[in-house]
């Protein structure tokens, strides 16, 4: 088994060989540039990873691992344009660097070159691995759209942020998985254990994403904290300050949150934090996040795997949580 | 075999039984409507026929064709976007009777969905049926985004013209007729011949569309005529006219088309339509129009069938050229 860094090493590696660019340039450049933009390689690596960890070799699954990171950047570059986000890992955007009609093309020629990466898999496997994909694919767009509705939805309960998070990002991670495990010819029940692992990793890492959005270490980190305060997201951890508040807490919440507000940016910020300290949302969003972890990890430790083949796993899972950036 | 308006009704009737709507509807809706739109259902049709010929039943080959009409109606959906079209099929555009991000995102659900279908084939042809898709999809985003290039190109050859049009409309309709022919375990010859009937058929199809945006009867079909030449678009038309234009002519055609021209519609149509005339590039398209046709059917010809197998592919060509809408 090979180390989470390695695995990010030799993804980076088959990532700079692929030969993406020629005609038209307009549409392969902007693919070059996202693919090649970099970020922690998450999902392909836990696709390399499953499939070791059941016996299979890097090589046997690096196609769809390729696959795998090319869709997500697909969803990338068009969540980019809905959203009108002009950064994406500290560069412009697709859609601002070009324009979105080649942001929105870009992205759709991605989505076909991801399924010719998943037919490089042996022919055997390809029903399961191409149905596994799909089945995200799908979720992910569901996902997303579910996210657009709740920006002008009131009385959203958490179970629907939970439900969309579990779309919009968890699946892909849940899948990622999977498909490793296809690859490395898992038993069926080891896959949906293996699964719901990462369905359940995949809500405590966004929940986490909504936390340090909020609470982390803003000087150590040079990261303006309170993005998602400040374009009135509704995260886990507004929609747990409202469940939780007094009406005071509420009216106060209502008065940051109004959609004719005109609060100083940062004093929005320090004003809703304040609801979250007196209301210690901190602590119920580490509660909730701790639950989906520890949910997760009951479900690895049921794959019947050596406890040795697991340990890089671990690792990735509690890195993930630890993580403060 | 089965008629062509045997195929359409039951490509339609299958479409109609198709449970697309679930939650959340804002995805799902403008799907729904776009594939129910209609229109002529040409590429499915051709992939049904192409199984048929070579012996596979309709039932083998629906999911395919219902796949490649998903992608047909996804590929128009995003189209509408680039170019701002407000109407499809006489009906309101999916950006414009929703908004631009539902459109992006049903779109690429449709793309997955796409797949889903391709999925329900027996696993021993997965892999040709999804390369056949694969190579496509991807050449139909390359011939958009070489369409959009050409709008700001000035000095187009005819052959650039013709190679984007095979990208944007041909490999599609060759491609539909190739994964019909491996569901009916066409040889490989045979399918190969069938591709190239489908890629030069479908340059004279797009020809034709051309050219009978220009000179239709609009009296007959209540259609306005010159819609291509209004939108300053590069067709086969008006690229032919500037390689045979004299310098009066050429002079006419720059002053037609000048950016910041402001002549009125209806008499830059018949300025534009009298330039054609002089030049006799109605005839000229109609020659090109009928040297791809005629090329298209020696490939046909080469396929080995007995000639009653051919007889429903040969009166759809034929259709595609005679029609006049």
């Amino acid at each position: 088994m090979h180390t989470i860094e390695e695995y990010q090493r030799i993804i980076n590696q088959r990532i700079r060989e692929l030969d993406i660019v020629k005609a038209p340039h307009e549409l392969y450049e902007p693919i070059k540039y996202t693919i090649e933009l970099g970020g922690k390689r998450l999902r392909p690596t836990l696709c390399l990873l499953a499939a070791e960890m059941f016996g299979a070799t890097i090589e046997d699954a690096l196609s769809s691992a390729i696959a795998i990171e090319i869709f997500h950047n697909f969803t990338l570059i068009h969540d980019d344009i809905m959203d009108q986000a002009p950064i994406r890992r500290g560069k412009m955007s697709v859609y601002r660097k070009w324009n979105e009609n080649i942001a929105i093309l870009s992205g759709d020629a991605m989505m076909a070159m991801a399924y010719q990466y998943l037919l490089k898999n042996n022919p055997d496997r390809l029903y399961p691995i191409i149905e596994t994909f799909n089945k995200f694919a799908i979720e992910v767009c569901e996902g997303q759209q579910f996210d657009m509705n709740f920006e002008s939805e009131n009385n959203l309960l958490l179970s629907d942020y939970i439900h969309m998070i579990r779309l919009k990002t968890s699946v892909l991670i849940a899948g990622s998985l999977k498909i490793g495990a296809i690859i490395g010819g898992a038993q069926e029940e080891d896959i949906q254990n293996l699964y719901a692992f990462g369905e359940n990793i995949g809500i405590a890492f966004q929940l986490k994403d909504d936390y340090l959005d909020v609470f982390s270490n803003q000087q150590k980190f040079g990261k303006q904290t309170g993005g998602d305060i400040l374009t009135n997201k509704k995260t886990f951890l507004l929609l747990k300050a409202y469940e939780l508040a007094d009406l005071a807490s509420k009216k106060e919440l209502d008065t940051c949150f109004a959609p004719d507000g005109n609060l100083e940016p940062g004093d929005k910020i320090e004003r809703v934090k304040a609801v979250y300290r007196k209301l210690k949302v901190k602590d119920e969003t580490e509660k909730e996040m701790y639950k989906y972890y520890r949910l997760a990890l009951t479900f690895l430790d049921k794959i019947q795997l050596p406890s040795s083949h697991k340990t890089e796993i671990t690792k990735l899972a509690d890195n993930l949580m630890i993580r403060d950036v």
